[in-house]
């Protein structure tokens, strides 16, 4: 049963505890995001509201105030920046709908679903333009910047995803250069602009970025793994769409590889008709292959990379959750 | 015969002679695009350097350098703002192809044709935020606040067209609205942003603001009214659109209030089965009734009061240009 409450951030989920240090923080970025996303007109305000639900974990905003208050302390710009990313990071999921086709996001109807997808891509662009207004309210455009360079490399990881799908010869060095475009690349970005803008040399943003980049790939590895094996119910939102959209995913690289030409041929014919009977196959088959638990030991060894770059740190409560978050992205798909 | 050559903007176009006077900042213009959307990866790169040339007339870029070499001179800050702006509508094109269905823009295949709406989606993001990218390397915030504050309201006004599709009742007052928004303020911010460099005080910036403004509704009138009575041969791009998805242009919405409610009717049903022979009875309409004159006259009282904000500048082949420029957009529909 959902335990979502319409209009609220998701309080009850495993990820809500790990942001306490930031509670009141994150309460204030969720003012800011329903205030900028008010609108005189009803129909604009309604649509601009329910994206705002979307997100649902406010892992980016919590990322970036987190490592602000681990590495020193939080700031105006801070909360700004913490507005914009869950505004970019809304954008992209209103437009991944229309892409994946889905019909349901954080057991709410999609905006494709419950309007259509012309209303999905305007309402994506006014919320990616809406974001680019709020950053520019920054004092330099450092903030413009970042946002605007790391908006462009998660475009160009979901272009590079749209092209490669339905090829079965993808490999691991290019999934990874995807995952890493399309969903670490915003993580990272926050956890850079926490650190700049808590005052951190180069080299402690350089660390702090790279633990937002191996948990963005720990977390996408996860999301993978869950989208062939999770309950629908449970994850509350759409399962299945990489198999439908042909796309290989970690779990089925690995598969493939451990293969020989004849095995590989009868792999490709299953993934060629995305089916009930045909996906039941798939899965028993990278149950036993051992091809779920490999991807599964790869999400972790990132995961571990990403708490190694926090060593640097001195204790906190800020920096306790963000040691965390790597265990609880992977935990996710056991 | 088309006359576009692939990869080249459009130079035989009447536009093109009108932008005499800044002829050469525009070719800086076109290399910087050019550099800018320049991919390492392939498929990246096909896409960017196509989206590029679909654009073609360069209105948006060649009011804001006219706008101010007309009111000053020309400098970084515009040549950058060009190319941001030519960006913001190369995107809003992309996306619009995909919403509107069309498959020829510019005598070539649309995005969405040659390859698929995720494509398009995708690239008109990766549009987006490369020209935000693009501002950012500006000195300040003003060119991503006032490039994100207009971008912001074009969207708004392509949603509210989207809501106002088959409403038969869309009042005059809410057609000039969706205009206002969705093509005349991008029009609009180029004017200001091109007089605002070249150091004009804010009644200089405010006129030269409402020159773009008027300028665009002017073209958005006349666009509207080629939509309904153009050949697609000539024009370039996909017509009819505006009937095919119900909306209520200028023509339709005066036609609509000079007829009894017995007419009304008949006009309605006209409208609710879009075929070409419904569509032939609606134009000889239009065309009996006085309603396509009507706008066309409403295009040009539009086009005037653009031309008499520009008194104030002193004369050059800049200002001449501009003063040309209401014309253009609305000979198009005679």
């Amino acid at each position: 049963m959902s335990t979502v409450i319409p209009g609220k951030p998701d309080t009850t989920s495993p990820w809500a505890t790990r942001f306490a240090p930031i509670g009141e923080e994150l309460a204030g970025v969720e003012h800011r995001l329903q205030a900028a996303l008010r609108h005189p007109d009803p129909f604009i305000d309604e649509l601009a509201q329910r994206s705002f639900r979307l997100g649902g974990k406010r892992l980016r905003p919590a990322l970036l105030l987190l490592t602000a208050q681990a590495a020193g302390a939080i700031n105006d710009n801070h909360r700004i920046l913490a507005a914009v990313v869950e505004m970019i990071h809304t954008a992209t999921l209103v437009h991944d709908d229309v892409l994946d086709e889905a019909a349901i996001r954080r057991h709410e109807d999609t905006i494709n679903a419950r309007w259509n997808n012309q209303t999905s891509i305007l309402l994506g662009d006014y919320l990616f333009s809406q974001a680019f207004y709020l950053a520019s309210s920054l004092e330099t455009t450092l903030g413009c910047r970042t946002i605007g360079r790391s908006t462009n490399i998660v475009c160009e990881g979901e272009l590079l995803q749209t092209a490669a799908s339905g090829n079965f010869e993808l490999s691991c060095e290019q999934y990874f250069r995807i995952i890493g475009a399309k969903t670490a690349e915003l993580c990272a970005c926050c956890c850079s602009l926490g650190a700049h803008y808590a005052g951190c040399d180069q080299q402690a943003i350089e660390k702090l970025k790279t633990f937002g980049q191996q948990l963005g790939i720990a977390f996408q590895i996860a999301d993978d793994l869950l989208d062939l094996v999770g309950e629908e119910q449970t994850v509350g939102k759409s399962l299945g769409t990489d198999l439908t959209k042909q796309r290989m995913t970690l779990p089925l690289i690995l598969l493939r590889d451990q293969l020989d030409s004849t095995q590989q041929r009868d792999l490709q014919n299953l993934l060629d008709v995305p089916n009930i009977d045909n996906n039941g196959t798939l899965k028993a088959w990278l149950q036993s292959s051992g091809a779920l638990q490999q991807a599964h030991e790869l999400a972790q060894s990132h995961a571990d990379e990403a708490r190694q770059q926090l060593t640097f740190l001195a204790d906190s409560p800020a920096k306790q959750s963000l040691l965390l978050l790597p265990q609880e992205a992977v935990s996710r798909c056991i």
